[in-house]
């Protein structure tokens, strides 16, 4: 089964995850931390619009990769100069984080916000701090259409020696004051497929 | 024919707007400003996500209203205390214009976006100026999957009496930094269909 490199991933903006038996990343947690929890699934795959398989499926989450919302000049330069891409061989370890944040948090302007997301919660300066060992790539879908279960869709790749700073990446954000805004928050652990120890085999 | 009067266009976020030759709206004139046009219609009609007609169509362009991308907690109160709702009866025209921006927009920062638009080409200050007169509502496109035709729909309504307000209204943002972002600018008058006065009626 073919992984989802960065080829297919990054070439289009639309990415449908799926949540089934078989797949390219094989889940290895499912976690509510908020909100309702996503039914169980033993895998994931993604896909691009178009691309999607025909078989059952316990969930599927679509979102689109978009312009930056928060990011100045400033950082956005210093996110591209660290930020690795996503495919990386070593990076057999990822995680899918689907977030939706509250109504009270849209109803704020955008330089409240910003003021919310970056100058109290540093969540901009925290992700640059674990670049490029965390690559990531955030899908939007509040604006696919209305009633959507999940506001963003976040993707993280990593090599499983990286694991520690992710757990501490996740823990420094969900501490932050733009974390009282998330009212669901759903944390599925995965290790590549082609990369997990085939323990059964020769038995 | 019912009209489309607020109750409908804004208790949901969705808004397919759909051209063909009846509707709630007639086209009293259609304008390229830039790029592709769009095939040519008698009437507009709006429609919310599920209540699509399944009359022919020259075209179909949907939308979704959602939270502001650039305005303060200032300009947003100030924005509340004077914007009139959609439908008022006696806000017998509109205008409908679909717009995108071009690559080089959407690869700004958000402090780069927010300096074009209102810092150099007031834009939120000009929409100010024509309130109450002008009931405005956005609808995004730009995120409701890949290769929209247009990033933003962009629905006004007021009385006859204020179109010469509403000419001075575009000319202003049309002669801004922005525009210079402006890559398919389609405009699109009407009149409410019920206020057509029934010339033919009798002869």
């Amino acid at each position: 089964m073919a992984v989802v490199h960065a080829g297919t991933a990054t070439a289009t903006r639309s990415c449908t995850f799926v949540g089934s038996a078989t797949g390219d990343w094989t889940v290895t947690s499912m976690r509510t931390l908020a909100g309702e929890p996503l039914p169980a699934a033993g895998c994931v795959s993604l896909h691009p619009d178009g691309a999607l398989p025909d078989r059952n499926a316990s969930w599927r989450l679509r979102g689109l990769s978009s312009h930056e919302r928060y990011v100045t000049r400033e950082e956005k330069e210093r996110l591209a100069a660290r930020q690795p891409a996503l495919g990386r061989a070593q990076a057999t370890c990822a995680a899918l984080i689907p977030l939706r944040k509250s109504a009270a948090w849209w109803a704020l302007a955008q330089d409240e916000r910003r003021r919310v997301l970056e100058d109290r919660s540093a969540h901009i300066a925290t992700g640059l701090r674990y670049l490029p060992a965390v690559a990531r790539r955030l899908y939007h879908c509040r604006d696919l259409g209305e009633h959507q279960p999940f506001d963003f869709l976040t993707w993280f790749e990593f090599a499983p020696a990286d694991t520690p700073a992710f757990d501490r990446l996740l823990a420094a954000l969900r501490a932050s004051e733009e974390w009282t805004y998330v009212e669901r928050d759903v944390e599925i652990r995965l290790t590549r497929s082609d990369a997990v120890m085939p323990f059964a085999e020769g038995y």
